[in-house]
């Protein structure tokens, strides 16, 4: 990637998933400002070590829009990892004109009126039902592991899971109001990409793989990637991420 | 890709898509002709700036089995790209044992009695009700970039949507008669090919995707290849569709 | 792929698919003792010149089992290909506490009271029905050339295919009793990773292709990893696959 122009200068917003924070993009972050990009890696609430766990999702929305709002972010480039794409589909109706494009790294966008919970395979289901919600929600190591550290050795899986932490429950079993955004997407009046790692398989392939179940509902004009990599590529491939960030950001 | 010998050189006929002529070919067909392959770019009748717009369907075709008669070529790897693949299908119809093998290089193979615009998604039909036969079809930009040049930057995007043009309404909409080409495939007499580019989204992915759906048309004999790039693979990654299509094209 | 310490030294045992024997994974296994693993490609009764042709599917997994114990061997990484993933399906349950993880590689995860020729397309299923029991079976040149050796040059696909012999038609025919294997599977006792190379397309793509079909069967802890080659990535990517192997096979 070589430098870019200040016209061609993006400024991103990059959404971790479930049980991280913002500091999962570091490598990615800094290959992105490398290229003369702005680069923002907020922490959204209810994520990270000691947050609380009586939040709604809701409150994880308000937390991402509170920080755009308070950087006086405009023209934003704004990614969303995992479940995070739940949490930039409801950026641009409460930000109108600020957002210049979605892109989801991996990510659902869940139908409307279901919650996350209901997009995953009905077998994986129980697991959210088993949740207590006082101490939040932290997905088993094996299936970390396996399904979305299916590319790194038992160290770097270790390490990953790690920086882990539970998140409310709610933020999976909440019903989500996503008829705005669907009949933005239909106007195309939010614009989409998707960005699909082929060793993705966080979500078993198949009928509930999340590509290209979660990319067929962006519309259109979704503009969609394949790339090397599994789920956590900010991990084990940053500067094709990046790459691909920038492909999937640029007009 | 190593010099060939005279036993292994091919003949290649390339089959440009729509909005588009022989040019789109000219690095593909360097790398051909440096590996000691002959490779012919024809145009096809209602392609190309100031093209005719009130040809049907068959006017392509006869165009293309023209192209072929009158250079009395023979034992020819006959390629199509995207639309090119309904092109190419009629071919050995009309010219017995002069062709080695179709291959269709993210191509549509429609199913006999269909329009090409019955082959894509429910969606994408209304472009074609809406096209004025008098100036003939082409694709708004939004489309041919978000979709087809997933993978340019926008000033190669704005490059090929240049150099594209308008072509025949009935080239979409003419109902096809493809029985004796898939009778031909059934009874093993044509061999085919499909190159499938993994960022080839063209068609959004899913049920009206164009691989593996086309691919699956082909008969059980088709050897399929799958490479990087997108639609315009010809654009962004010449040297490796061209060692696709001598993969796709050998014996 | 660097030198592994003894605590990451993996036992492999490495099982080829139908028509071969354990001298194909001779360059994987030259790669994995590079990096300090065990490796064992064991021939498997009714494969190879001039083997009997009256024997049943269990005779085949009798001859796997025999092999594993005859060699006294523990903590095994099992990988079978293409059809041996019927032969590996049943060591678990045969051997239990000895296998510490089964690798399908390309392989056939057929569903419990099926023949391998049920997992078939059923154009193909025609295969079969034709087979002399007296004479064994083996797939002809042409479908083996284009399906399974799509990127393979002629001469290497005619140097695979010179190598392969008949096997007993009983083995793609015999029903298979794999109730244990998918109870052991749905316990989470039995470990599974997948490696499906994109070009694969042994078994044509759609609904009767080996990916995702057959990794859907192993559970939704199934470790998945697509590689780039097709269905002899042990002739044409021996690196690649060595290296996949590793990455399927460690904890």
């Amino acid at each position: 990637m070589s430098a870019t122009s200040p016209t061609n200068r993006l400024t991103f917003v990059l959404v971790h998933g479930a049980f991280q924070t913002g500091s999962v993009w570091e490598h990615v972050a800094a290959e992105l400002r490398r290229c003369g990009h702005v680069v923002h890696t907020p922490t959204i609430a209810g994520h990270g070590p000691n947050a609380a766990m009586d939040l709604t999702h809701d409150a994880a929305v308000a937390s991402l829009v509170g920080y755009l709002r308070e950087h006086n972010l405009s023209d934003v480039v704004l990614a969303g990892h995992s479940i995070a794409g739940s949490y930039i589909a409801k950026a641009p109706e409460q930000l109108p004109g600020q957002i210049k494009r979605l892109v989801f790294q991996g990510a659902f966008a869940p139908a409307d009126g279901n919650a996350l919970a209901d997009e995953f395979p009905p077998e994986d289901a129980a697991f959210f039902d088993m949740a207590d919600p006082a101490h939040g929600f932290l997905l088993p190591f094996e299936v970390v592991r396996e399904r979305a550290c299916n590319d790194m050795d038992l160290a770097t899986a270790e390490a990953v899971y790690a920086g882990m932490a539970p998140i409310p429950v709610a933020y999976f079993t909440d019903k989500l109001d996503l008829a705005l955004f669907y009949e933005l997407i239909g106007k195309a009046e939010v614009k989409t990409s998707y960005i699909n790692a082929i060793n993705d398989f966080a979500l078993p392939p198949g009928e509930f793989a999340a590509f290209p179940r979660f990319a067929q509902r962006l519309g259109p004009l979704c503009r969609i990637l394949q790339v090397q990599g599994a789920h956590y590529g900010m991990v084990t491939r940053p500067r094709e991420l990046a790459e691909a960030l920038i492909q999937a950001g640029r007009d």
